[in-house]
Formats: structure tokens, sequence, C-alpha cells
């Protein structure tokens, strides 16, 4: 067979027409939300003020493996994939490792990352529901462009809270959402009840992702014809991600690649959900039985760390409650330079997947995913996302590892965004600033203080 | 036939072999360097203490039409290429135009443009000669990054003088220059005879990129196994470039795509010569009529303002004398936000070919550009530099005229790439406080005062 080329895009035709449905494969599903007034399961209902109906559905649907992509939604995705499937030609030549390295990469767009695959789907969604207005939260800034981005080709009207702290750091992130149409509110703020309270007792505050979506759903439960619409977690979200995965899926059959090893990385567990679906699919089935591992940074130690509980999503305790792995609402994570993956929290599917043992989990310290990220940006020309360099350091290390056992293994990771906008990072890095931080217990039962008393009753 | 797809992406057996050099079908060359001493035309041997010599060799090459791309330099080249050619579905949607808008998008790598086609070239051919270091100039930092890549890649150290004011106002381009290892040194510097000198006379300069070319050209001279590259102007640096246009050829040809408009940016030259090398050449062989359109930024306004004469290429007046249309080395632009097209000078070969008519130039304003830029981010979702949005107004311009005519044109530019880095200029768009600025004739006058005595001898 000919060489395989060093990236391989596949042709619109072969792109994928139906979303990934993991819960329709499962063999035990994610305990549901429950509501957290009435302890009782939430119902469509129960959601639909707050997200658009055919969103609800979705997280609804126990069912259906596959869901079809609409025609406008498969249009969209044409403007920015299919995402191209790289081999790692130049890391693995200067690893001198014999096993063979692929990333899904999917930083082409203006986003910088995955996050569009989602905001695409819910955007159309929302349009074709009459909705006049969108509000959402965004923390380093990805969700937001991504979302800004769709509003703009669907023409909606959108409001980003914008973690105050972020929109302060990155100016930058903040114009290019602008200039896609996006206003950006600073969060926490005066134009809602939970910013004003937040205000009133923290003055200073720099704001937090958890309190910028509780601004967010606010707004949306207070607007007429508005929803809010969340990048991470919930479980449609993972459905649109799945994209990714069924995507990789056809490469690899179109190639005959058949990795030994799925790495990405986690924070709300979306990109990672969406890159695993068909894979863990089959591997639920009996079909493989490939390694899987998810990373989370050493600082926000969510799977490795976590308890499998009750939880809210957000600071203000507005969600439903959520059984997954988390650190707490009430956790802080430190302030490391990987945004995204910054949650308390996990998605449910992902926390049940992890919960009954079909994949591993590992944390890695922010230092080390530097210099991951060095040695694959001067390799493979990249320059990734600190998130993303989470996947690749331990691709690496596994590449690595495989030098020394002399096994040919074949790893595939997904590098889920670039980090053109993480340079304030990567310049603490390059002058010897950066810090590592790992909570310790005592930090983290903080954080396990926060957790609803609700956790005793089930 | 089949839909033309959103992206047209060759395979890589597809990718062009060769480069294509204009200078052997032009029906004149263009004059040669002219020493600036001896006044006779610069020999090779003139050239081989600045730079690599192979790539004076391909300076000098007036004879092969094709000039075959190593091996090396094409498995670089398929690190980041082919790139795509782009069909504007949304953007003529958006504009209601029965034009056909086509694209080739060259931001798809790190780098951001299509510096990186050169870059890898001159690398490559460094290192095959055995030196040990390189020099060069960065004004905007796309160009330093690009050979920092390449430099990286190749395992060679690399210097790079960086505009003052660019390295103080953008710092993010300095760490992406330093994540890939290269050395940045802001110019005027302490570290040469001539920025000693300019230092001197205005303690407190911003620096200008004639003034880095003259730095990074001493260095080069002074340092043992060490060379000076530069990333536009030059001939070979236009050969390498028409890896841009030689995949655009091969693109139109697969999907029977015919350009009747054909509109690139120019600032040195070198994207708008490659893009149009095969089309031009086939233009001055009569097979064909194709419109070419060069587009300048109204405040730097070198071809349609410009004097056709002989010029240094930098400020210090370090280079060979070189004919071409020129606002004179002493004409300081005003500081508009396409800080790539801010250069005095254009390509010898493009200069020729325009006193030769074969094709038109426009300049445009600066909040034109952004409007336009702005269209096209909210269509087409990718966030334009400032310098590729000047091809991408004029295209807006003739889309527009084709919906007032009802003609169906198809209309091809070159989006060199991404403003990423460009950010603080799309802010000041966005809030409104953007301005535009015109050279007054008495501006042009103080520039072409700086154009050296010789002119009179030819």
């Amino acid at each position: 067979m000919a060489r395989i080329p060093y990236k391989i895009y596949l042709s619109e035709d072969e792109m994928p027409k139906r979303w990934y449905n993991l819960k329709a494969v499962m063999k035990e599903l994610p305990t549901p939300f429950i509501h957290p007034a009435t302890l009782k399961p939430c119902t469509a209902e129960d959601l639909h003020p707050v997200f658009c109906k055919e969103l609800v559905d979705q997280e609804f649907n126990t069912t259906d493996q596959y869901i079809d992509i609409p025609e406008e939604i498969t249009e969209y995705y044409k403007t920015y994939r299919p995402s191209p499937l790289v081999r790692a030609y130049s890391l693995e030549k200067m690893l001198d490792t014999p096993a063979e390295i692929y990333y899904k990469f999917e930083g082409t767009n203006t986003s910088g990352s995955h996050k569009l695959n989602s905001a695409a789907a819910q955007v159309y969604y929302a349009k074709k529901q009459g909705l006049t207005s969108l509000t959402t939260e965004t923390g380093a800034g990805q969700w937001g462009t991504a979302l800004s981005m769709a509003c703009a080709y669907f023409n909606i009207p959108l409001k980003v809270y914008m973690v105050k702290i972020s929109s302060q750091q990155k100016p930058y992130r903040k114009a290019v959402i602008e200039t896609y149409g996006g206003k950006v509110i600073p969060s926490p703020s005066d134009t809602t009840e939970i910013g004003r309270k937040i205000l009133a007792e923290n003055p200073g505050t720099g704001g937090s992702l958890g309190c910028a979506i509780s601004e967010a759903m606010e707004v949306a439960l207070k607007t007429e014809n508005c929803r809010y619409v969340l990048g991470s977690v919930l479980d449609h979200v993972l459905l649109h991600q799945s994209i990714i995965g069924e995507e990789t899926r056809i490469a690899c059959e179109k190639y005959d690649i058949n990795p030994d090893i799925l790495i990405g990385c986690v924070g709300g567990g979306s990109n990672f959900g969406g890159l695993i679906a068909p894979f863990v699919g089959d591997k639920i089935a009996g079909k493989n039985n490939m390694r899987i591992i998810a990373v989370e940074p050493a600082s926000c130690p969510t799977l490795t760390r976590g308890k499998y509980a009750f939880d809210f999503g957000d600071t203000g305790k507005m969600t439903p409650l959520i059984r997954m792995y988390t650190l707490g609402s009430g956790f802080i994570p430190s302030p490391n330079h990987s945004g995204g993956l910054r949650y308390h929290g996990m998605s449910p599917i992902v926390s049940k997947l992890y919960h009954d043992g079909y994949f591993e989990a590992r944390a890695e310290e922010q230092s080390k995913i530097f210099d991951a990220a060095t040695m694959f940006s001067r390799s493979e020309g990249i320059l990734p996302a600190p998130e993303s360099s989470h996947a690749l350091k331990v691709a690496i290390d596994e590449a690595l590892r495989c030098k020394e056992s002399g096994e040919k293994k074949t790893i595939l990771f997904g590098l889920t965004g670039t980090g053109y906008f993480d340079l304030a990072a990567y310049m603490s890095y390059n002058d010897g600033t950066m810090t590592d931080y790992i909570p310790s217990d005592t930090d983290l039962e903080k954080g396990f203080a926060s957790l609803p008393e609700v956790q005793v009753r089930f």
C-alpha cells in the first residue's frame, strides 16, 4: 500500500452524515439530571425554559445510536471540515520511536478549536425554533469565539458572559468575538441578580466560569425567545462532537489505521467524548480492546482525584444536580494556563464510562505539558493549545515507551486546537517563570465540602 | 459535473514538483542589480558573501522555466501543504452575486501566511551548503515566525532583527519566534555598527524594516558561515512562492475553473508574484487574457504613485541598486496596520511586469479594507490578515460589479494569511478609532528625494 500521507483529508462526500450517540450503546446509562427542588429526575419540560427544544430531545435520547446531521449544519461544517487526520512523521523522527503517531487536528478554524462543532448545531436549532437571541459564557474565549462565528453565519444575536479576568487578560479574544458580532459582557456584571450579588460580596473578584454560567442562564430565563447554550459537559454537546470521532474512524478505515492507544485531553469532556465515541462504542460491544487515556491538568484533577457524586454544574447552583466526577462546585482551580480544562466537573457520559472502567485517566503538570508542546511545535510546526498539549504529552510518553520496548504501536490523539491566544503562557514558559501547582488534600477537601447534601439520599 | 466542494485540497501526489520561473518566460527581463560602487551589474560572486550560493544561482537563472523542488523541501511542504483553494459559497450568498469567488488560502500553517514557502527553501539550501547560522529581519513578524519554524525543522540557529516598535507592540509574535528557537533582537540594536549609528542619531527611534535589514545583513557579512535571508522582493523568493500559483493552476485544471480576474495584495510582491506566476506566464505567451489586479495600501502606494527607478532595498543603503517601483528608501510609511505591505519598494519582476502592462494596480484605504475583512470573516469564518484583506476588498468590489451587470465572472484571489496577530487593528476598527492616511504629493516628494543620484546615468 502507498505511504500514508502527512495529512488525510476526507472528501466532502466521505464526511459523516450522522452523529454517534454513545448513550444508545452504553450498557448502563449515566444517572439522569436531578431537579434540586423535587429531587426527582428532570423532565424535558424542566429544561425547555433554558435550552432549545431539539437539544433537550437530544439530551434525552438514549435509543438512537445514530442521529442524522441536518443538511444546513452539514453545509456549515463544510466551511471548515473535514479536519485533517495527521501522521506525525516529523515528531516520530524527532523521538526516534518505532511507534506510529497520528493526531486529529481540530484547530484549523478561526475559533481555534473543536468548539465550533457544537456551536454550529446549537445555533442552527435555535434559529429553527425561531429564537431571537442566545446567551452563553466563556472562560478562555474559545467557546465564545466559536459561538459568535456560528451566530454570525446563522444571523442571530449573542451575549457572551466572559470571565472578567479573562476578558482583561485576553482583550484579543474579546476583539475576535466582537468582530463576529457577539456582545461581550465581563462577568460578574451588574446586568444580572446573581452578578450583582457576587459583586456585592466580592467587589474585586475576577470572576469564574461557574459564575458566568449562572449569569448567562439568568438572562436566558428572563428574556423572551432567548435560550442559553453551553459548550461542553452536556450529552448533546458530546453528541455533536462525535463528528470528530466519526471522521477519525472513517479516515482510519480508509487507510487501514488501527490505533492501539487513543488519547484525549479532558476539561468538561466534550472533545474527549466526541473523539472516543465510535471507538469506545466498539469497545463496549467487545469489538476492540483499545487503550483509551484521558489526560487532565494536575491542578484540576477531576477524574484522578475527584468524587463520583451529585453536584451542581455552576457556582451559582442554578443547574440541575448532575452525577459526575467532580471536585465540588466550590473548588477554585489554580490559575494555570489551560483555561479550557479548569472546570470542577466532568461530562456525565465521560464520568460514567470512566466509572465503569472503559478508559484510564492521567493528571499532568503544566511545565511538562509545555516541554511537550515546544517539542511538538518544533517538529510538527503547529503551535498547540495548552489544553491540547495534555494529550500530546501522553502520546509522546507512550511513543517513548515504545522506543524502549521496541513495540510498533499505533498511537492516535486529539489535538483540539491552536495556542495562538495562549502566548502569555508560552512567554512564561520560555522565560522560565512558569510554575506548577498541585492541590493538597486539604485544598480538595474544601472543594468537596461544597458538594450538596443531597448526596446521601442516593 | 458534481458541485465544486467548499475546499479543494490536492493530494500529496498532485502537488507541484517544480517551481515556476517567471524570468524564463518574460519577453523582457528586469534590469539586473547594479553594484553601487562600480555601477556595473552585480555578479553572482558579489552576492555570495550575503546569500546562500544556490539561492544566488536561482536569482540569476533566466533560462529554466521550471526548477525542480528538492525532495527534502517537498517533504517539508507536505507538513503544511497543499493549501486549500476555497470556493467562497457563503460570501457569494452574502453578496448575492452571480460571480463565482475562489481564494487560495495560505494561512493554515502556524506562521499564518505564505512566508513559510520561501523560508523552507532558503533554510534547506543553507543547511545543504553547511552554513551554521542565519540572520534575517522581520517587521510584523510573519517572516520571522516562518523562518524560525523552518530553522527548527532543519535545525540551524537563527537571529531575527525585529523592528523595535513591532517587538514591543507584538510581544506574542516574539514569543512564537522564540518558542521555535529563534533569537529575537529588537532593532536598531547595539549589536551592529549601523544599529549603533542609528541609535546615536535617533535614540528614541522605534526602528524600521529598512534598518532591520541593514543590521541583519551586517551580521551575516561579519559572521563566519552565516548568511542573510530575505522573505520578499528578490527573484528567488518569488520563485519559491510560485508553489502557490502552481497549486492553484493544478486545482483549477482539475475542477475546470477558469478565472476571469486574478487578485493579490502587494507589499514586497512575493505572494503576488507567486500566485500569478503560471497565469501571467500564459498571458505573456498569449494563451489567456486574464485580468490581473495588484492591491496595495493607499498609505504606501508603491505601484500606483511610485517611480520606476533605481533604488536601495534598505534604509542603510547596503543593498545593490534595484530597478523597481519605489517611493524612495527614505519614504516612511504611516503606521497603518498592514505591516507586511509597508515597504517602499517592490519586487523587480513584479515591477517589470507592471511596467510592461501585464496587470493593473489599485490602492485601497485601511478602513475600507476592514469593512471587507469583517464581512468576509462573518461569512467565510476565516479572520483574514489586514494585508490579505486588500485582495479580498477588491474581489468583493468586482463581485458587486458583477451583481450590477449580471455577469457570472470567476474571481480568484490570494488570501495570504490570518489576522490572529492583528487584533489590535481589529479592536481599533471595532471601536471606531481607526483612521485612514493618504500621503500628500509633498510627502511623496520627500521620499523621492532619497532616491540615489545614479538614476540619471541610466
